[in-house]
């Protein structure tokens, strides 16, 4: 089935059957019929139970098969044990989608798990697409249609909902219609058998209605999947997802860096950025920012205005605009002249714009507007402290006003509690939705303007990267793997599976003998570095234990004599590579979403430091600029205090090779370049300890 | 006046004139004078009118002069240009305590600020203490007494509230009475002339009625008063506190509100820490956590049962928990076992316990007291999504008993809306604090647990410092003046005022010929390290600049001549010190708080790294350790793969050094030890680069 057939078939279907319709008003099947007629849907409703009869007024059919035409959605109800017999006759009658919201499935243990895999076998079968099971339906307030027993639906609104969890979409439609909020559509999903939050973000997605999509997720198994349906959708519809269980999963302990840092968390933070995800960590925060990105148009700037009558709340709301990456607008000395005419005398026309105690209700439209006017203003917060003077519904009936038809965002911060009931319905369904805190409006136009520059980001598709020696890699990670199975690399195999993917290894070998190390320094090219290798040297850079510098021969015969104590140990001989930042450059297979890239400060302190950003790999040159960017090991590289600039240019190359390693070869589990040396601009990158962990 | 004396005359004084009352409903002396009657002061209530006569049934009084005994407390609501004389009148008329409402002072500019000033006067001449002006006054819900033009009062409890703001009073009382939350006292401060926010936490010491103590701050002029006022309170009633103004765009916001110099977030982190502040940034969070102190016991330890009737929210509250440092408690067999006899089948018995969609509303309690009976069980939080079986309002009921004479923290996060408007109150009244989000719940506990760990810390009160040459120090410092006014002393002089204080300074001297260049290090004793200086050098370790390890005379002679090639350029003679960890030391003298410092990773990367903690100064050990650990730069010194442990001992002294310093001369405004170098444990640390600026 196509993804419009998902919209065609679960959101507009020509006639339902609830399979286990019951006339009992205490289960939850005789909900599910009540709710389809009470909510208004138009197609015919087929109550299907053995004994027949009628149900809710409407005739009930024995079996499935009986159901006349048109019917194109069954809501099985009945007990777990009966649901695969239920689905087969739904297969037989031709239907293509089924919503299983009877529970008892995989989360009851390995019985419910083997029934929960009949119905897959049995849905595949006749190429049925399935919600649930484990779950409460589907609704839309707009159709309408509502497959739910849920005892009330949300107001028609521009939200659409996508649910793992049942329990949270009643939560949610109970919190709506108490604050005059609307949904467009709301789908829960339950076990995700088949339709999941991928299929559940692309359902909505061309719904005229929706304007926002609202993810709640538990698990995303298919974590790419994921990724690929909201980056196909956000340009168009903002995504904001908010992510159950980032912190009680369990983080494999793995032995180098990158994994001991990835962790689930990290995974799902790479995810969400190239899905283009806005990401919220609670139900509230959640609702706050789709609320606005529901409503209100997207911001072209950061600048915001704040109007209010209380110096307090707008110097809370200031800090939290700063949290957010917004600034407080500048007032023209023009705007500020016309304000002065509009508002009480007394009236701070700066930003906050503070009416102090007294301003009337009708000052919040006129100074509103006039602020909405100003070109260096891109939104405007309006907040009211309920004071005896000023009616607050009035207040709140002009802010719609000023947020009607404005092509700015307009959002409401009311300070109170019971005086404003009537309020937050008057503001919520004028279209300016109203928040209780400053902090709450603060985060909402950040989430607007979150998601303009989501919007308006570059293209981040990864192109393929070219001059990698695919079949030499493939080579040495096939020998590695005959004689030593799955583990580390060593050192010198891994050196080489990056250097065959173009990453830079500066030279080096081992002298026994001085002879030796003349050989392998006029091999590396001058100047050369001699280091003592020997079993006892912890610090191989201690004083005695190191020569550098070396240019020429002779330089290289009276080192090897010092460094090694008259030869009584070897030395390392390697080519001097210009002095540099020490970065990490890792990856790392997350079990959901795949190869990860992780790039930050290296050297001995990575974990303590905690200086590192996530990518899924592959990853295009300028998504590794931003990941560059995000870090302080990035912020270093473009020159402080004097220093030159870093080869940024050869890290993201360096991050694309790397990439593209580890895409190439999926049993390569993880990898570490620590330190990559940086040289400075156009000099390039060098690879001094690569470690790789493959898979068996 | 005494601080109890603040108490009495405030909250419990005998007799209350109010100056300007009026008996006009619009104006608000008529809400004062109403309010004061209709909210049930017991004692007499003078309304003062020049008109005489009666108001709202009371004799009116031509003067405060006029009024008979007892009056200890006036309210001034008169215009501010005639508030002096009415002030004047309150000090000919003895009174002690003043509440200066009218508005129009210092927030109004240089005229207010002058009208201001001429009130302090007064109240100084007088001996009276004030609080306002530009205020709505004081509350007390238990007395009961109501000074201010609020229309509400709030239900009696055990918050109380001192707030900057008058406007916040008013919002925060409206949303108490919206969710059945109390206060115990309220006192609005408006432009703290007098009475300031350090006043006001000791006004709620001794109230027997109050558990927690919120505080709302815009600017806090006196910084240390507040910080001294806090830690002496702490330990018997937990101080939550909300401060505007923290970041760039708020400090700007405070300052055009109220003039108040709203200040730096860090040094305000670090009076926070030392004032034993439960900080939090938003006003919803302020209330969330003061629910909790002020009706929950609390917690032995960190760990928390969730009992819940469904997944989801409940795996939102344990990422929620983490992120409060709370830890999922365990359930032992035995708890699970009788958890087992009192929840529906097929319920979840882990942690969370989850009883799926059936539970009815008796088994919250049964299971709750179960819970709480479990040894490893330090907190509860219930969770309920209303589901059509079973009545919310009895599941709230349910968890009443459940926190009924519990000894451990008993909280209810409920998701929904619309339904829950009944069971909030019976939550909240009951005792139970209510919670809509998973997150402001976790928050809540994590208030209780960050409280208790505050409440039990070490006692943080510095120790004065000895063995300083504070004579030798101000000899440095006084010539430094004198030669060369304020500004940034020679590294020289630096080096020698940190010496004097007992900060190791590793021995240096310039040499500009090969045996001057013996002298001192025979001087210095070896080994020591030569580096060339010279203009055209930039990196002074650039090969050939740099000799280390020199152990003789000889060695340092060989090394002269080619560390300066022949003599072409001078050298610096330094003792070598052992290898050690980077650090920085700072102290910065705050306009609000004082002297503070500064501890973090070293080098060059300072502000890009931003591994830093804060403290003031000056500081005891315990609490250097713990600023220590904070960092990155600590969490290396304990010793990272294999690599010794620093000399965190000498850092800890060295902290104390630099503090007692820069307590000693409040003319130093900062001071940079950057490095400063930590040897091996046991090994010391040397100041490698030191810059002090002096003020003028």
């Amino acid at each position: 089935m196509t993804d419009e057939g998902l919209d065609r078939y679960f959101f507009n279907p020509q006639g339902i059957a609830v399979i286990g319709a019951s006339g009992d008003p205490t289960k939850l099947s005789y909900g599910t019929v009540h709710n389809l007629i009470a909510h208004g849907y138009r197609g015919p409703i087929y109550p299907v139970n053995p004994k027949g009869g009628e149900i809710q007024g409407l005739t009930a059919y024995p079996s499935i098969l009986d159901v006349p035409d048109p019917v194109e959605l069954a809501v099985i109800m009945i007990r777990a044990e009966a649901a695969p017999e239920a689905l087969s006759a739904c297969g037989e009658r031709g239907l293509k989608a089924v919503i299983v919201v009877t529970g008892g499935f995989r989360e009851t243990g390995p019985e419910g798990a083997a029934l929960e895999a009949s119905l897959k076998d049995i849905a595949a079968r006749y190429r049925m697409r399935l919600i649930g099971p484990n779950c409460v339906g589907v609704m839309d307030s707009h159709l309408p249609l509502d497959t739910t027993f849920i005892t009330m639906m949300p107001e028609p609104g521009h939200i659409a909902f996508v649910s793992h969890s049942g329990a949270i979409c009643g939560g949610s439609i109970d919190w709506a219609r108490s604050v005059g909020v609307g949904y467009s559509r709301i789908a829960s999903l339950g076990n995700q058998l088949d339709v999941d939050i991928a299929d559940g973000i692309q359902m909505m997605k061309d719904d005229p209605n929706t304007r926002v999509i609202s993810v709640y997720a538990e698990g995303l198994p298919d974590g790419r999947r994921f990724v690929e349906a909201a980056a196909s959708v956000y340009r168009s519809k903002p995504v904001v997802m908010l992510k159950a269980g980032l912190t009680t999963a369990g983080v494999q302990a793995v032995a180098s860096h990158t994994g001991a840092l990835a962790g689930n968390n990290d995974a799902y933070v790479a995810a969400c950025h190239r899905a283009g995800v806005v990401m919220v960590h609670s139900l509230q925060e959640q609702n706050d920012v789709a609320m606005a990105l529901a409503t209100q148009p997207l911001p072209r700037g950061n600048r915001v205005a704040l109007l209010t009558n209380a110096g307090g709340p707008a110097a809370l709301a200031a800090d939290a605009l700063d949290r957010q990456g917004l600034v407080m607008a500048p007032i023209s000395a023009a705007t500020q002249e016309r304000l002065k005419a509009v508002t009480p005398p007394g009236t701070q026309l700066g930003n906050p714009v503070d009416m102090l105690g007294g301003p009337r209700a009708g000052m919040f439209s006129a100074a509103g507007k006039i602020l909405l006017e100003d070109p260096d203003v891109d939104m405007l917060m309006t907040m009211f402290v309920p004071q005896a003077i000023t009616p607050v519904n009035e207040v709140a009936q002009e802010m719609v006003k000023t947020g009607l038809g404005a092509e700015k965002p307009v959002v409401a911060c009311l300070v109170g509690g019971e005086s404003l009931t009537e309020t937050i319905y008057t503001l919520n369904r004028g279209g300016v939705p109203f928040y209780r805190d400053p902090n709450r409006a603060g985060r909402a136009l950040g989430g607007l303007w979150e998601y303009r520059q989501l919007r308006e980001r570059p293209d981040l598709t990864p192109t393929p990267v070219a001059g990698v020696g695919r079949a030499a890699a493939q080579a040495l990670l096939d020998a590695a793997r005959e004689q030593r199975g799955a583990g580390f690399l060593d050192a010198e195999t891994s050196a080489r599976v990056a250097e065959a993917y173009g990453i830079a290894i500066p030279f080096s070998g081992l002298a026994g003998n001085v002879e030796e190390a003349v050989a392998l320094a006029e091999q590396a090219g001058y100047p050369v570095a001699l280091k003592r290798i020997a079993a006892d040297v912890v610090h191989k850079a201690d004083v005695g234990g190191l020569a550098v510098g070396l240019r020429d021969a002779d330089a290289v015969r009276a080192a090897f004599e010092r460094v090694t104590e008259g030869g009584r140990a070897r030395a390392m001989v390697q080519r001097m590579i210009p002095k540099g930042q020490e970065v990490i450059l890792g990856a790392r297979r997350d079990a959901q979403f795949g190869p990860q890239l992780m790039f930050g400060m290296g050297g001995l302190y990575v974990e303590i430091l905690r200086d590192v950003a996530f990518r899924l790999a592959p990853i295009s040159a300028e998504d590794a600029r931003g990941m560059i960017a995000e870090t302080a090991a990035g912020r270093i590289m473009r020159g402080v205090r004097g220093e030159p600039p870093g080869d940024i240019a050869a890290v993201v190359e360096a991050l694309q090779r790397v990439g593209q390693l580890v895409v190439d070869f999926p049993n390569i589990a993880e990898m570490d370049i620590n330190p990559l040396i940086v040289g400075p601009a156009g000099a390039g990158v060098w690879a001094v300890d690569v470690r790789i962990r493959i898979e068996g």
